[in-house]
């Protein structure tokens, strides 16, 4: 079974609610999940899964400080996340709002780590944003994604 | 065998050499590839292969307006790219010039697209970049570039 | 009296009317302003005007290769349009499709060539989206940011 | 005369050294400068200053978790940033490393804060990038930035 952690910070509670949403549809494709706070957490933890998701809300065009610090420290483990599937997605005030910027903030930081992104072609396309609180938009984006996402990884780690 | 296409766009050359020394490091790695001129190609022509990769030279912090079009027109099949696996390079007249720019103005197409894109954690991170006409230095980047490209697309293609 | 040219690239006729909509507010903010589609103009048009609008559809994550056109031919005038003041609109088939970086694909390119860019704090930060054809948002965002664009330009030109 | 402040976060001392290289170019074009490590500021100290200019290492392609952290906190002072003049420097390990879209994170942030900004056509276009420790490069890219930045404050305040 392919494993992926989810990595969120939130301080509304409208991130942790979306990172929940994709762990359940997640968890339909059969995939081990573990959702945690990313002020829970230390680089390490990084190491154990076969996929990563951060989330983070939209805060001047890029992740959370604290997501950063979680990503800055992972340094130490430099090479040790490569082939790693990677993802993202994030809750934003309104649209127009550097909601993409601080997705693409999320996985230009994986690509450093030789890690491997995915798009989704018929949803938002770098990773789901909720607008506000998550509504119907945002189940459906994560339902999309979570799809995409584990088909991509069992391609990966070669488990069905 | 997995395959995969090596589209270019070229004025001086330059692009165009670093699109060949990738090609024969993909074909070391036992990739079945083509490479091809952008101007010599249609959008229906990128349905055929497995991978997908682009090489453009660094213009105004963007991949050049030959490559966009081709991209733009691939609208009519889109969906049809899902799960492909994407790359980028790039050469570029100097440091700091708009090279990583560049290759995420392709990244992110082919993200839109729904592919997969992969990073690179010990060489240049977004993929391959040429200072100037193609050196030791690039060859380096294409060879480790290679290997990555062709490793993550034998486990997407479940090929070996 | 500061002067400005809105360049545009339509299909659907949406940014067209957007880029009529942008020009109607900075006319009352005393702008002197011409608006033409990018299919008209060569890149020595670029240099009559003391600012400088681009808008685009939102193709693939970054404007249409028919605008990028004219920015890599406006090579033959790199460094002339130093100074002047940038600015990026676009629209947009949907939410989280790629309208940040594709107004980014143009204010990065407008960096490159030394220009000035600004950004707004109390509408779509980096330049106006219509989300489908132009609707009271759109009209809100063109207005606002009409305000910035020419109260920015008349203290870079010196002029009331 | 207008003032402005360099912000820096540096871990090696490298991005410290090129602060006060930028320091003194700009001092020589009579602009009243503070040099300040983030971790000895609070976001109310940005408002003391008509330019702003944030250094940091390039860590995993955005800045350091220590200055998204005072970005994050200044949303206290949404909107009274607007006007000012931003810029960015970054000092990284390597070519291809991640330096651009560094850049680009801090100058994102301050669009989103209604900051202007300006790039630079005949030197590192999104502001100066230091390969290792500041060298003779490194000096000729903050000379020619510090004469753009101050040049383009002076017209935004009016002064001479």
């Amino acid at each position: 079974m392919a494993s992926t952690l989810i990595l969120y910070y939130s301080k509304s509670g409208n991130t942790r609610e979306v990172a929940n949403i994709l762990a359940s549809y997640l968890r339909k494709e059969k995939v081990d999940v573990e959702v945690r706070d990313v002020l829970d957490t230390s680089p390490d933890f990084l190491l154990n899964y076969d996929g990563i998701i951060m989330g983070s809300p939209t805060y001047y065009g890029g992740m959370a400080a604290e997501m950063k610090e979680i990503i800055d420290k992972s340094v130490k483990y430099h090479g040790e996340l490569s082939g790693k599937l990677g993802g993202a997605f994030t809750s934003s005030a309104y649209i127009g709002g550097g909601n993409e910027t601080t997705l693409l903030s999320i996985l230009n930081a994986m690509l450093i780590h030789g890690m491997v992104v995915v798009g989704i072609h018929n949803a938002d396309h770098y990773g789901p944003v909720s607008i506000e609180a998550p509504d119907n938009r945002t189940d459906k984006q994560c339902k999309i994604y979570a799809k995409k996402f584990a088909d991509t990884l069992k391609l990966l780690k070669s488990v069905e």
